[in-house]
């Protein structure tokens, strides 16, 4: 029996409400060896007060040693294991620019390039065109028609765009187009199964179409696919754990990772202010809430130390608001760390705080990395984290007499 | 998807140097409740300045409650599961006696045996022949010709030896033919499946010539064959790391352990003075160092703590010749745990040290047991060690996106 048939069968529905509160990329390192983290520089006395009062631990998103995007990460904190349910390249980048993908889209992830009079790719990000350019010219691409199916092409930034192809028995398994190089032809869309055959041919037309359509619009004049995919097949969230579930996620690409699971995404405003008064206003609705900070992950890219630590205060400055809704579980955590000292996401276990009246508190007084080693929650796997909520929550029977 | 397709999915190649320094049974036990281990009682300045720069944790070779041998430890150091990739009797004797095993190749580990009149068995070691008595008697058996086949016999110790069967088409699976009793006469060898028919016949036709040759050579009169086996099929080293990988092992043992993942066994000559000799020569040749230290287990073994704490402080003086090559990982470790106290391997989590820039590193401040366990590492199962070196080595793509 595996983790979602446990949940399936020992869920059971009561009032309870359950936060979980990301902050991206959390976890983070010192900048010298005998340093603080962001999080232990940070001051933090909202956090410090919940982590007396709960348990911390650290999460390992995927396996030791494995840096997460921000797919896994959050399928992890979401109780999906992220070695199983696997999400391509084009589905994250259609979530990403928050298009509704179905179960029976492709989505491809598109590169503009620039061809040279033989035919062979000089660009493979054709000069870096300006958003604006690239908007124009997929406005232009979105117009071919290909009989059988719907097609819908999408800018998302710069020379990058995404393509869905919407119709009935489109497999999804067809290989790159990109050759990841220069001085030779884009590669020919090429289906790896028997499935996959009429989308490999219907990308073919697309592409045909688009060549003649960008001839004269160098250095974008023609474009490369990858990440050719379909939604992978993902029990839903309330099947699971039976859970009413809401995302207040700024950012399109968190609020897209929610819909994959079929949360309910709702407008979250666009500043942790305007999140905080959407949960409040919601919070009849819904059992679980998924609320997305995003900054602590692009200061720590950034390589901004004290721009993280900035941000981790201005969580922290909205914690009241959060505890005054009186949750059963208030979870803070992150999806995977992003040092600022490595400017990236990292393989570093993340910081967990559970935060419950049925918690056995262990001795931490603040909350950091250094704390998070010696909390209660010991290290574990992030996809076990919802169990524990669901825990917490009242919301899971015994299992066996 | 498995640990090893996620490695080879996610490996880039970069000039980084990981060095694996492994002290066999390194782990140990006090001899009284509230005393000190071995690696806790020995005198380590180096590794002690290692553990306060680094992260450290204890590794789980098999499952807990397991005891591992070397086989089985080593794999799980170089990220193999070993409840995967099970090792014959046969293989591993082969191994290590430095016999250059071939994938088709059949080992069989040979017992020399006396045999009375009637055939039956009476010792099954010969009386313990001296080790000249059963070089001498492996010379002869080595004349042994038999079609299609080539056979060699090589001595181990005493009334050990080895056979190795090359040739096409010869399963591995044959039972033992030691009846693992005296008063009874040996067992024909029978084939467990129909690829294993030829081996079989082969064994009985090696058998019967050897019985022929040896009849005149009481108490060594004839052998008996147990854990017949192929080398199993290991993916190699290099094709799941990209890593050039070379072992400097002074025993047979561990460079036949490393050959069997196909790292480039190296001349190691005699001392760690010599490995590091070599380590110097060939730093620049390659990615990834495994050296191998034994006396920590032979010492653990001897039932002898003090000098167990002796080489270990033997091992820590070799560290600055090591730590002066700037290797972006140094790994300390062991196989398993070897407590003089217990005089055998033990099950007992194995201290490990890993010493890179991009550590998170913990409150540790000396290389021992009671630290490692409060270590940044935590606990974890051995085979994910790769993983993490990986990692710190910037050797590892981000998984997703």
């Amino acid at each position: 029996m595996d983790l979602h048939d446990l949940m399936r069968r020992l869920h059971v529905k009561n009032s309870t409400k359950i936060v979980l509160l990301v902050a991206d990329g959390l976890g983070g390192l010192p900048l010298t060896p005998d340093g603080k983290t962001e999080l232990e520089t940070a001051h933090t006395p909202n956090l410090d007060d919940l982590a007396a009062r709960g348990v911390l631990g650290l999460s390992t998103p995927v396996l030791p040693g494995i840096t997460p995007g921000s797919g896994p990460g959050h399928l992890g904190l979401f109780g999906y294991d992220p070695l199983q349910f696997q999400i391509g390249r084009g589905v994250l980048e259609a979530l990403g620019i928050d298009f509704d993908l179905g179960p029976d889209d492709v989505a491809i992830r598109g590169n503009f390039c620039t061809l040279d009079a033989a035919g062979n790719i000089t660009d493979r990000r054709a000069g870096r065109i300006p958003s604006e350019v690239g908007e124009k010219l997929c406005a232009k691409l979105n117009q071919i028609k290909i009989p059988g199916v719907e097609v819908f092409v999408r800018p998302v930034k710069e020379y990058r765009l995404v393509i869905v192809l919407r119709g009935a028995g489109l497999g999804g398994a067809v290989e790159d187009t990109d050759p990841q190089k220069t001085g030779v032809p884009p590669l020919d869309p090429v289906a790896r199964d028997a499935a996959s055959q009429k989308t490999a041919e219907i990308a073919r037309a697309f592409l045909k179409a688009a060549r003649e359509m960008l001839k004269n619009d160098p250095p974008a004049n023609f474009l490369t696919m990858r990440g050719i995919d379909k939604k992978p097949h993902i029990p839903t969230f309330e099947e699971i754990y039976g859970l009413r579930a809401a995302a207040i996620a700024v950012y399109p690409m968190y609020r897209g990772l929610a819909r994959l699971v079929s949360m309910t995404v709702l407008d979250a405003g666009q500043t942790l202010d305007d999140q905080c008064s959407r949960l409040e206003k919601v919070w009849g609705d819904f059992d679980f809430f998924f609320v997305h900070f995003k900054y602590t992950d692009s200061t720590g890219e950034d390589g901004n130390f004290a721009a993280k630590v900035a941000k981790i205060e201005q969580l922290d400055a909205a914690i009241p608001r959060i505890t005054a809704r009186k949750s059963d579980v208030l979870i803070v955590t992150g999806d995977h760390s992003t040092p600022s000292k490595l400017r990236s996401h990292s393989w570093h276990p993340v910081p967990v705080l559970l935060a419950a009246d049925t918690c056995r508190s262990d001795a931490c007084t603040s909350f950091g990395e250094a704390q998070c080693l010696a909390g209660g929650l010991g290290q574990f796997p992030a996809k076990h984290l919802m169990s524990l909520a669901m825990a917490h929550a009242g919301r899971l029977e015994k299992y066996g007499a």
